[in-house]
């Protein structure tokens, strides 16, 4: 393969040039951080499934009507998406408390929240991703009135459709941090708004329904061990890891 | 005079039962405090030059028809105002950068905003008074989204008559903080929205327009000294200490 231009790096993942005008490579690493890159370490394999976790996620949103930026998965760590311009602002859901919110007003880990918050960050590494309102959003013009409140509408659906898939799989998804970008088709005026960068257990907080063991990124953050195997046991219970064995699955056998 | 149930002591101000129902005697402590309890201290004088600053602006915004707990002064260092329920949110509006939202998203502190920006913080002393968003109210049940909504627009139009009036005694308002209460009035079936606490150089950033000179609590947070006498200098120019000596008054003497 020819090499490709890169455009970008960030903490989780490198953007390169895509094939034709208006695609980007999206390769998965397996570094990881936390606490706005003060812990660093690497998790073997996460970006090869993080890689799949999106496709799957972000290919079953796109079935229900939630436009994205995912085009097709190229390999074992790339996926071909749109090229977007990426509103500076990260989206969190949450459905119950746990992490900043729960030390922000004190409220304990795994307390339900009275409904759905979301609440929007600054994506900028420098002032520490601040925790930004609309007011900020609107009067810096990072997004304008429409824009937020179309980004508001999808990510609640998001929120119903993966809370739904992850209770299938007895998984509570406790909250999920999502990003989008300004996609400008050619045949349209109006750039459109799609679900951008990845869905995974990077910005995802997933607790065993019957356990509450956590199965995401917060094994890093926390030093709890046993991060790759989190990784793997969702991918697992999604369906999506069929290279590692037949999925045990229960038979009809109780049906005449 | 009878001694009167105290209801509520607050860092620059304590709250007593009013002498008929449904009122509340607040009377102005000279204590300030900054950084969240962590810097404590006395000016001399401020109750009584706050209690003054903050009767004469409270009932100007009356006369424009935004609605006040403000019923009259009764001496020196008290007010009578009408018993509300606070609503625990602390609003700050903002023209000018400065304070936490200079350090925040790194802008200097005196560039003028794109436009005003509203704020909300958690009114909650053991969290910090954490930057909260309309999500987090409306969720947490603090006030619900008409509240919000009315809230906003009173604080806009405080904004626009107080940025008025202060520049018209050639001071740059830079930001402030207001609270709200609602106010169950026997009459009607909806409490109603009204200003509560007080305006004054304790919650509002007031800067010299020639010099940038601070009038305000920023003297005491900051250490510049001079802290009594710039809120003497917000009172006088303000035209509200008669008793100090006559204001220098431009007469009419050009006409004829």
């Amino acid at each position: 393969m020819a090499r490709r231009k890169q455009l970008y790096e960030g903490k989780a993942k490198i953007l390169y040039e895509g094939p034709e005008p208006g695609t980007v490579v999206q390769y998965f690493k397996d570094d990881a951080t936390a606490f706005n890159n003060q812990k660093k370490g690497t998790i073997t394999g996460k970006g090869v499934l993080n890689n799949r976790i999106s496709e799957y996620l972000m290919t079953r949103l796109g079935e229900i009507g939630v436009p994205t930026h995912f085009i097709r998965r190229l390999n074992m760590r790339e996926q071909l998406v749109k090229e977007v311009e990426i509103i500076p602002i990260e989206v969190v859901v949450r459905n119950v408390a746990a992490g900043s919110l729960s030390k922000k007003f004190a409220i304990p880990e795994g307390t339900p929240l009275p409904r759905s918050i979301i609440e929007f960050y600054y994506k900028n590494d420098e002032l520490g991703d601040p925790m930004v309102s609309e007011e900020h959003i609107t009067a810096f013009n990072w997004a304008d009135p429409l824009e937020i409140d179309e980004i508001m509408a999808m990510s609640l659906r998001v929120n119903d459709y993966l809370s739904g898939l992850f209770l299938g799989v007895q998984l509570r998804l406790v909250d999920f941090k999502l990003e989008f970008g300004r996609y400008y088709d050619e045949e349209e005026e109006e750039p459109r708004i799609v679900l951008a960068d990845e869905i995974s257990p990077d910005n995802c907080r997933l607790w065993d329904m019957a356990t509450g063991e956590k199965l995401d990124k917060d094994r890093f953050r926390r030093d709890l061990g046993g991060v790759e195997e989190a990784y793997q046991e969702v991918a697992r219970r999604l369906g999506i890891l069929p290279e590692s064995g037949p999925r045990d699955v229960q038979g009809p056998s109780t049906l005449q």
